[in-house]
């Protein structure tokens, strides 16, 4: 289980971060997102999607968010050797690319919670604060986490980058 | 493009091989192969495993025989980094494992050409002669090598050992 909250981002965030919090790593991700051959998955909430980073490639599956206030959510993660062998795999069983989603990340450690400053192309600044391998319980540590930069949870949003890219399509 | 034949097994292949083939790798292969979501895989010639050996994980998907006289066809094969990971993530697409494949596996190489001693459980032993990303025009390499190791090109079996083992239930 993926446990995540979202927010937009507001000025003083990074500063806040750079402050309190442990620097990780700032790369480029770049997803590609598939449908399934035989359901669609904007409708029921999955998605599928190859990632490129400087870390690697892994193919990832999200299952439908089982929260109303959180994007938490299912996760399965396979790290593969070749992007373009995973592109051709999921061809060949029948998924169809769907949408480009680029962005630049900084990920930050803060009290247990992964930070994320998102600048995602064609969308907007973000701020993810995630529990990776947590259980729904710990979205009161990342509401604990987002109060300490600034956030209630009442700001938080549960759309994907996927579907606010869709969305503006 | 794998382009390969197989023959049953016959006395004496092994002590030829190793007077003049190069020993490359002997290794146990477990293979679980699974049922595409949306269609017949059995009707559409296709398949898809996950391969477990010393080697690694791998997924594979083997498009529909391509040649009457060989069982070539269309290979996309992917490493992948944990074998419970490439199974949940499968599943999670819809794919339903259906059926296993062990065998032990003695490779050789001869003439550019790769050959397999294979020892498949509840199927029997056989002989693969394989090239890899090959073309359907290498077939004659490939009966080259097997005359050479005693066998006529109208012994060449055109069924998997997933299919074998299908028909044997």
């Amino acid at each position: 289980m993926e446990v995540e909250a979202k927010f937009i981002y507001k000025e003083g965030v990074e500063e806040k971060l750079r402050e309190i919090a442990e620097p990780v790593i700032e790369k480029f991700e770049h997803d590609t997102y598939f449908n399934h051959p035989c359901k669609d998955f904007e409708k029921t909430d999955e998605a599928v999607r190859i990632r490129r980073d400087v870390e690697g490639v892994a193919i990832t599956y999200k299952g439908p968010k089982v929260d109303l206030e959180t994007k938490s959510r299912e996760e399965v993660k396979v790290k593969v050797d070749s992007f373009e062998d995973a592109l051709d795999l999921l061809r060949k069983l029948g998924f169809r690319p769907v949408m480009e989603v680029r962005k630049f990340r900084k990920i930050y450690r803060l009290k247990g919670a992964i930070v994320c400053i998102d600048e995602v192309e064609g969308v907007g600044k973000f701020v993810e604060i995630e529990i990776e391998s947590g259980s729904i319980r710990d979205k009161e540590t990342i509401f604990d986490v987002a109060k300490l930069l600034g956030y209630s949870r009442e700001e938080s949003i549960t759309r994907s980058y996927l579907e606010m890219i869709l969305q503006k399509k």
